[in-house]
């Protein structure tokens, strides 16, 4: 016995997202055919229009209802900095922490040979175009996930912007606010003990 | 800043469901906007469809696209019996079983006076009057979950039908098959020595 067709759909549907498995997908379903009607009709509109409203902003790849982006369009933000992140989540990360007031670069991905990712699949290209036709651009700091491949991407970036004579930085690496050290991990430990800063 | 209003309505959307926070919100939104865009579109119309089209069956309580549902009007099942679940997923995982060929009844819950869910919030008063309406039922057995609420449930519904002189039968409770004694719970254990069958 299946599921009637309209439920079965929607678990069809919900399998389709990360990390959602045939259980999770049927509890969801089922929970949304007990949601308001409003909620659901609202959910629906909310998944056709993100993908029909949302685009890349021309300069720093961010998405954006309006091209060029808030961030690219508002002339009160730092305009000698650009930040270089893997994806938009990691934007709205770093405007939550409100201290940085330049400007970014979305990668939307990083390096990975492993799956078949080299430099033109990533928004590498547009990086440099863009701190060549922008003389502003004093200061390249690379903020990509401290993983295998963000450290292979940043080392990248790296070489390549270097010679214009910009000045490249990487985010610091080091213990986590709050963390304990018996329970950090031995190259979290390393990169601290190396980026220790006289007090 | 926010997310652009698309996008963040959603992360809002997303975050209706159960056991679903801000960050999951968003990694659901931002990978739904790489998804096939018909993927998406049908995603948005299962939605839809399914609080649309869905209905209860009107004698079993189970959901489903015509009234009365498939196993309602199917006269090869067995009509002597009928099971009691609390919903419709326990209707499924039953039939993924293949072994039960009788009639359900779907309570939609259970009574739960934490909760303020009395016996009129839940399809008892429906269950009974199938039971004096149709004279073939000979059995009813009582697949509430095996939480306080599903046994109190079970108890509550044993004392109105017994009396009708309608054989009362509950699940068994016991070891789970492949489980370790070790790692059973002090209840599991004590109901799989109290309900031990002869060898």
């Amino acid at each position: 016995m299946q599921y009637p067709e309209p439920i079965a759909k929607l678990i069809d549907s919900f399998m389709k997202l990360p990390g959602i498995g045939y259980k999770t997908a049927t509890r969801l379903a089922f929970f949304t055919l007990d949601m308001e009607k409003d909620d659901v009709t609202n959910f629906a509109k909310a998944l056709i229009s993100a993908q029909r409203d949302l685009k890349f902003c021309s300069i720093c790849g961010n998405i954006t209802e309006e091209d060029p982006c808030e961030i690219c369009q508002d002339p009160s933000r730092d305009q000698k900095t650009v930040l270089v992140v893997e994806d938009s989540k990691d934007v709205m990360s770093m405007e939550q922490m409100k201290e940085y007031h330049g400007l970014y670069h979305v990668l939307h991905g990083v390096l990975s040979p492993m799956d078949g990712k080299g430099p033109e699949d990533i928004n590498i290209a547009s990086l440099l175009t863009r701190l060549q036709k922008n003389e502003a651009i004093e200061e390249v700091i690379i903020a990509t996930n401290a993983t295998p491949e963000g450290e292979a991407t940043a080392m990248y970036i790296s070489r390549l912007v270097k010679p214009s004579g910009i000045k490249v930085t990487r985010l610091a690496h080091g213990l986590a606010v709050g963390s304990d050290i018996e329970y950090a991990d031995q190259m979290t430990l390393y990169k601290a003990v190396e980026g220790r800063t006289e007090m």
